[in-house]
C-alpha cells in the first residue's frame, strides 16, 4: 500500500512527497467526459458506481497519490431541503436562494446517514474498489462557503448577497452558520466511518471576506467543522483560498493536520510562516501553469518543492485543475514530483 | 480650496484625513442613473459636459474631498483599436480579443492628445468647473490589468485566457505590457497637464496572478508606468487590489507617492508593514459595509481611521462603492471621516 499521503499529513519521514490535484477527477480527463457524457452532473455525484468510476480514473492513469471520492460540496445544502441544478456552462444553482432570516425556517434537520447515504455508499465502494492502492479522501464545504453559495444561488463576483446578509442580519447568519458546522461535522465523521482516510474542508469563497469578517463568519465554524471531524480520528486538511494572509490563524485556530495553501501565497513564505506549528501543508502550483509546456511545468514544480522543503508537504495544485488543460501536462506535473529529491 | 487630499498624499500635517470613494460616481446616486438613463456609458466617458456632470455629482451631493475624472480604464485598448462595447449586466466587451502574438500587430500607435482628447478635455472641463473646490484625480488602469482584458474580451473569474497567453506566449506578452506601459505613462501625464493633480493606477486584476507572475508580469509595468507619471510633478496613487501580500514591492518598487490598500488587508497591518517608507496610505473600507446600518458604518469607518492613525492616509473604500448600496449610508461613511479625531 502506498501510504505517503497519509505519512506526509502526519509529518512522518517520507521518500518523497506525495501528489494528488484539486479536482483531479475532472473535464481534461477524457475518460472523465465519456462518463460525463452519458450522465449529467448530480447523477454521477449520486450513482456511486459512476462516482467511483472517476474517482479511481486520476489513480489509474496518472499514478496520484490519493483518491479523492467525486462528490460536490452543494451536497450539503441540497440535502437540506434546497433545490439544486447543475448546468453545463452556467455552473450551480439554487432556484430557491436564503434571502431573509424567516427562510431559515424552511431548511431541513439532515442525517447524513440517510440524506447523504449515497456519498456515502460511494466512498464504500472506492475503498473497496482502490483495494488499498492508495488511501481515499472525503470532503465538504465549509459553512461560510456553504452559506455563501446558499444566500447567493449561485457563483457570483463579489457575493454582495451573502455579505449583505451578514451585514443586516448578522444574527441570522451565525445561527446559520453554527446548523451547518455541526452538520458539516457530522457529515465528515459519517464519511470516516464509510472509509475515508482522510478529510478535507473547502473554505472555497474565504475570500469574499475581509480579516474582520473572515474571523467573525468563516474561521470560528470553519474550526468547529475541523473539531468535530478530528473525532473521527483521520487527518484533516483546511483549505481556504484566498485568505493566505490567515495561515497562521487558520492553523492555530482549528487545530487542522494539514493546511492548504492557494497559489497566490508565495510557497516559502508559507513554509516560513506556519514553521514550529504542528501542521503539514498542502499546495501550491499556480493550476494555470499546466498550460506551459512540460518543461516548465518540470522546473517550477521543482522550484514549489524545493521551497516546501520535502517534509510535512502534501503537493499539489494552489487550486482545482482547469478543464483545459491537456493530460500530458497534468502527468508532466505528477511526474515532476515523483522524480524529485530533497537537496 | 480644500487641500486635505493633496497633503495628505504628500504626508503633511492634517486637521483631519480626506475622503473620497471609488466609483463615487456610480449608479448608487440617483443623480448619476438620471444622467445615465439618458444616454449610454461609452458616450457619457466620451462626452466631457456628461463626464464632468457625474464628476462633480458627489461632491455636491456627499461633500467628499477629491473628485475623480468619469471615465474607464478600457478607453487606452479602446484607443488602440479594440472595439469596445458596455452593456447593462454583462459589462464591458471588446469583440476582438487577442488570442495570439499576431494579434499584437492590429494594434494601432496612440497619442493621447489626439485618441484620447475626449478625456483630456473632459479634465480641463471638471478642473474649471470645479473651480477650486477639491482636487481632481485622474487615472488609468495598469499594464497587466489592461491585457488581461484585452485577451479575455471580457471580466472572467480566473482570467485563465490572460494567463495562459502569460505561459504559452511570455515573450510577445512582455512586448504588450512593455508598449502599454509606455502608453499609460503618457496618458497619465498628459491628463495632469490637462489639470489633474494627482493619479491612480489601477491593477485591478492583480489578484489573477501569484506572487512569481506578479513580480514578472505586473509589478515591472506598472513601475514603469508610475515612472512615467511621477515625471508630471504630482502625486501618483498605486493600487492593486487582491496583491496585499504585495504591498512592500509595490512602494519599493513603484515608487508611487500613495498605495492603495484593499478591503481584504487588515489596515493595522498595512501600516505597521509599510511603516518608515515614504509612501502615503490609501483605503480600506470593506464596500460591503455600507449595507449595514450607518451607526455600524461609523463604528467601522473609525475603527479604520484608528488603524491608520490619521496621518500620511486617504480615507476610503478598499474597492468601489457598490451600485446598490443606499446613498445615505455613503453619506454615512463620510460624515464618520470628517467626525473623527486622532486619538
Amino acid at each position: 500500500m502506498n501510504d505517503l499521503f497519509l505519512r506526509a499529513c502526519r509529518r512522518e519521514p517520507v521518500e518523497r512527497p506525495p501528489v494528488w490535484m484539486m479536482r483531479q477527477a475532472g473535464r481534461y480527463l477524457p475518460e472523465y467526459r465519456a462518463v460525463r457524457d452519458g450522465s449529467d452532473f448530480l447523477t454521477m455525484v449520486r450513482t456511486p458506481e459512476l462516482a467511483v468510476a472517476v474517482t479511481l480514473q486520476p489513480v489509474d492513469i496518472l499514478g496520484v497519490d490519493a483518491a479523492i471520492i467525486f462528490s460536490d460540496i452543494l451536497v450539503v445544502p441540497q440535502a437540506m431541503g434546497m433545490t439544486l441544478t447543475v448546468e453545463e456552462g452556467t455552473g450551480p444553482r439554487f432556484h430557491d436562494p436564503l434571502r431573509s432570516a424567516g427562510d431559515l425556517d424552511r431548511l431541513r434537520e439532515v442525517s447524513p446517514e440517510e440524506d447523504l447515504r449515497y456519498v456515502l455508499d460511494a466512498l464504500r465502494l472506492a475503498r473497496t474498489s482502490l483495494g488499498g492502492r492508495v488511501p481515499l479522501i472525503g470532503f465538504a464545504g465549509a459553512p461560510w462557503t456553504l452559506m455563501s453559495y446558499m444566500v447567493e444561488g449561485s457563483g457570483t463576483k463579489a457575493f454582495t448577497r451573502a455579505k449583505r446578509f451578514l451585514a443586516e442580519q448578522p444574527r441570522s447568519a451565525h445561527l446559520l452558520l453554527e446548523r451547518l458546522a455541526a452538520l458539516v461535522g457530522r457529515f465528515l465523521a459519517a464519511q470516516v466511518a464509510a472509509g475515508a482516510q482522510a478529510v478535507q474542508l473547502f473554505d472555497s469563497w474565504a475570500a469574499a471576506l475581509g480579516p474582520r469578517d473572515f474571523r467573525e463568519f468563516a474561521l470560528p465554524y470553519l474550526a468547529e467543522s475541523v473539531r468535530l471531524a478530528k473525532q473521527a480520528g483521520v487527518p484533516v486538511i483546511a483549505f481556504a483560498p484566498g485568505a493566505g494572509w490567515a495561515l497562521e490563524e487558520i492553523a492555530d485556530r482549528t487545530g487542522a493536520d494539514v493546511i492548504g495553501v492557494d497559489w497566490q501565497t508565495d510557497a516559502a513564505d508559507a513554509r516560513r510562516r506556519l514553521a514550529g506549528r504542528p501542521v503539514a501543508l498542502q499546495g501550491n502550483l499556480d493550476p494555470t501553469w499546466l498550460y506551459g509546456e512540460p518543461s516548465a511545468i518540470r522546473d517550477r514544480t521543482h522550484a514549489m518543492l524545493d521551497a516546501f522543503g520535502g517534509v510535512g508537504h502534501v503537493a499539489n495544485l494552489g487550486h482545482g485543475i482547469l478543464p483545459d488543460v491537456p493530460v500530458a501536462h497534468a502527468e508532466a506535473f505528477v511526474e515532476a514530483v515523483k522524480e524529485w529529491r530533497r537537496r
